[in-house]
């Protein structure tokens, strides 16, 4: 049922200090949750028999049971005779990054879990978990005009695995128009770029096989990779891309993929210059390696007039880099449309591969991420305007209100990366998880559970909800600065 | 690159008498061609050397690499350097079953690769491959209603991974309307039937777990799961269910979990009995296995007034029953919506898994199918009455210009499964491409290449198409009639 398994050593050591409040079992629970709510443990990963957890912890095998009770009733385990227990997350926290509920507005009333989560008396609970705008005021045009179209696809049964030719042609000419000439049948149209990214793992990865992953990244892409059975080889650029370490990493771990975030990078907001790009195409050609560039920020520059380094793919000669785009941030993300640039002999491979998955992509989504490319300035405009805002409400509240904290203000992207000055990241969003406000802490966006000093704040929600939740994360952070640091550093293990 | 492999003589074998023509290599070429397209070897499947092929063949080596230029020119083999060549299949050939261009009509001319598919003078392509109708009548009303309701969305973020809470209450309804009552919660809308089977073998097998299919199935299906890694127990049912024959190896084989269509099943059109359903579940119980029931056709009755067959998980207790439903058929394929219908635990285990796959399912999609089964007796009705139509066209043709061809009329389904009296179906498809008209061969909806002696025919096209399809089958089965068959049977080893 479940692929990884935390001994009942590991998980105490996870777990640190339990505070020895009464009843222990709850204390216990509650720190359980926390570290699946924080992903140092994955959900889907079996957990230690009790009397193992029990004997590691030195508590009696009840207080484990009951702990383990507790937890099953509120959703965070899942229990089947014969074959243990796991970890779960329950409907509700669901989307502790990337993702909440669509339809309820993003600031919404928080859970009581554990009491864990609950905002100040009377006030809204704020999701900073969630890098993601609505939609762009051409919306509705944009549906209007899709709608109009539809009659000319509906008679028909509606399957185009390779995505609808109308669509690839706008996608094309728009990286002819970035800089790197494209033809319509090097494009394939997935259900979104997390799609894609499965799609290409599954095409191009054996499980087993080393990619080399920034650190940090976006932490789908981690989840798809470690399901996908890919062995992380992290390259660190919290300073930036070091492309001579990247290469030694590539050539030493015979890296066959690497996925990088060239532009406004996901949570750092970097831009990786075009002498940084043209090394890095060289160092994959020298190890034989393809380059996968998530391409979800490339048109969120917070300045859309200024000068734009060329995609990655313009450096390369050899159908060495595989593009991914994607609507969900430009865009919209209830608009399921991401899609693939790569050779024309890739995309029939992809296209093939596709089909056994989900076979198409919904054909309204996509001619109306076609209306909203056809107008793509005026859609950049507005959400530069928009997210310039936001970055600058949140920096200003950051500087003003919690001045030891460290950030470099990014030219595009959507989140500040932000760095703590002590390694309190998961304690901290825990804290601000009972003031009203979700921030992720930075070993999410990382393979290997370091990162502790950082957190990612988007900044996509109106200036006064940024600085409101500033304020209430100022408070958590006094409250962990007051409390003895009574655990020590998880070590993912 | 590759899964698969054939060797020399396996291929060799495959082949069996490659006509003698002149060029040899072209003919050889054609001859692997058919095999690709019949779907006898699976795209990217690694083929032999061209020296192995050659001795095998007893041909020159210069012969072998003439051929796969040519495969390779035509789209149906892709080589790199070191990496050896592999079977592909050409954008516009890529749906031999199951999906056709989108946006275009479905009756297209017909591209003329190798010679094979070229329809007769002035008339149109048939493509009877795509069990698949245009949208319904109301579609153009709901689309409009849910164009109404988006603007409650699009102001957020737009991800749910559940699916919309408005739609898994319907689903829900709908699923108690028919004898199973069904909470919300246990609903999961993903994108397509496809992804949700996907889904459910990610989660639910192990590569090399045993995994009960139907003989004949739903091509996809089996894709979805060979590629998973699964080993196929196929179950015949072209004389209906014989449970105790499908007790007997789910015990034998340590069958985890069996795919059935029991509505209308894909593509015999069988229904399954209510006491057969009973006993099926009984003996999954005993053999502690799973069921999946795929029920895209359900809803598909030709008299849709008539008592229905309660959903096979109405005779479940003990969430052993998954049922699969999907928003293709019923109500069009261009919306990616389809649903799993589970324990609570279970939807939720699902709801995690597939973030990392395609994070959420498109939001307007979704609305419209909400909107479309709030009037399903009105779109059942309208379905019911095209498809009886159309059934009625396409048996009194057969009966008529093919009186030797076998068939029992379905109640409810889009599709007859023929038999032919003969083992030839694979060369009635490649005449029948030849005179334009596309229909799938009987192996591709078996797991063991067997079925030679049928071919399913879907009567979703107008009845004057049909009338036509059927003329130019009458054509290509005498002339398969009057050639002797020269290929012995071809053996999938």
């Amino acid at each position: 049922m479940s692929t990884h398994y935390v001994s009942g050593p590991q998980l105490a050591r996870l777990l640190g200090d339990v505070p020895q409040e009464r009843p222990y079992n709850a204390a216990l629970a509650r720190a359980v949750c926390a570290l699946v709510l924080d992903g140092r443990v994955a959900p889907r990963t079996r957990l230690p028999a009790e009397r193992d957890l029990a004997a590691a912890l030195g508590v009696s095998r009840t207080t484990v049971t009951a702990a383990y009770d507790r937890l099953r009733d509120e959703g965070y385990v899942e229990s089947r005779q014969g074959a243990g227990s796991w970890t779960a997350l329950p409907p509700t926290n669901m989307a502790s990054f990337g993702a909440r509920s669509a339809g309820g507005p993003r600031a919404g009333t928080a859970g009581g879990r554990f009491g864990m989560a609950h905002a100040p008396e009377g006030a809204e609970f704020i999701d900073l978990g969630c890098a993601t705008p609505g939609a762009p005021a051409l919306f509705e045009e944009a549906v209007a005009a899709a709608v109009a179209e539809l009659p000319r696809y509906s008679s028909g049964p509606g399957y185009e695995p390779a995505g609808l030719a109308v669509l690839r042609e706008v996608i094309a000419a728009r990286y002819a128009e970035r800089g790197v000439p494209t033809r319509a049948d090097q494009i394939v149209v997935t259900t979104g770029a997390q799609q894609a990214f499965t799609l290409l793992l599954q095409t191009m990865v054996e499980p087993g096989a080393s990619v080399l992953v920034e650190r940090p990244t976006y932490p789908h892409a981690l989840g798809a990779l470690r399901r996908m059975g890919a062995r992380l080889v992290p390259a660190g650029i919290n300073e930036g891309w070091d492309i001579e370490l990247i290469a030694g990493s590539m050539r030493q771990a015979a890296v066959g993929l690497a996925y990088t975030v060239p532009d406004f990078q996901n949570p750092t907001g970097r831009l990786m210059g075009a002498d940084d790009r043209a090394a890095l195409v060289a160092a994959a050609r020298r190890a034989d390696a393809l380059l996968v560039a998530d391409e979800t920020f490339a048109e969120l520059a917070h300045d859309p007039a200024a000068p734009r380094v060329p995609p990655l793919a313009a450096f390369d000669t050899g159908g060495r880099v595989i593009s991914v785009g994607s609507a969900s941030k430009l865009l919209w993300g209830g608009l399921r449309i991401g899609w693939i640039r790569a050779t024309a002999p890739l995309a029939r491979r992809l296209i093939v591969a596709r089909e056994p998955m989900d076979m198409a992509s919904p054909v309204l989504d996509q001619l109306i991420v076609r209306e909203l490319l056809l107008r793509v300035e005026e859609v950049r405009a507005e959400r530069a305007a928009s997210l310039l805002r936001g970055r600058d409400a949140l920096a200003a509240a950051l500087r003003e209100r919690l001045p030891g904290w460290e950030f470099e203000p990014p030219e595009g992207g959507m989140s500040l990366w932000v760095r703590l000055g002590a390694p309190v990241a998961t304690l901290l969003s825990e804290a601000a998880e009972r003031r009203g406000v979700r921030v992720v802490p930075g070993p999410v966006f990382g393979a290997d559970g370091v990162l502790e000093d950082y957190v990612r704040l988007p900044y996509v929600l109106p200036p006064e909800t940024l600085r409101d939740a500033v304020d209430r994360l100022a408070l958590a952070y006094r409250e962990v600065e007051a409390a003895p640091v009574s655990r020590p550093l998880p070590a993912y293990v």
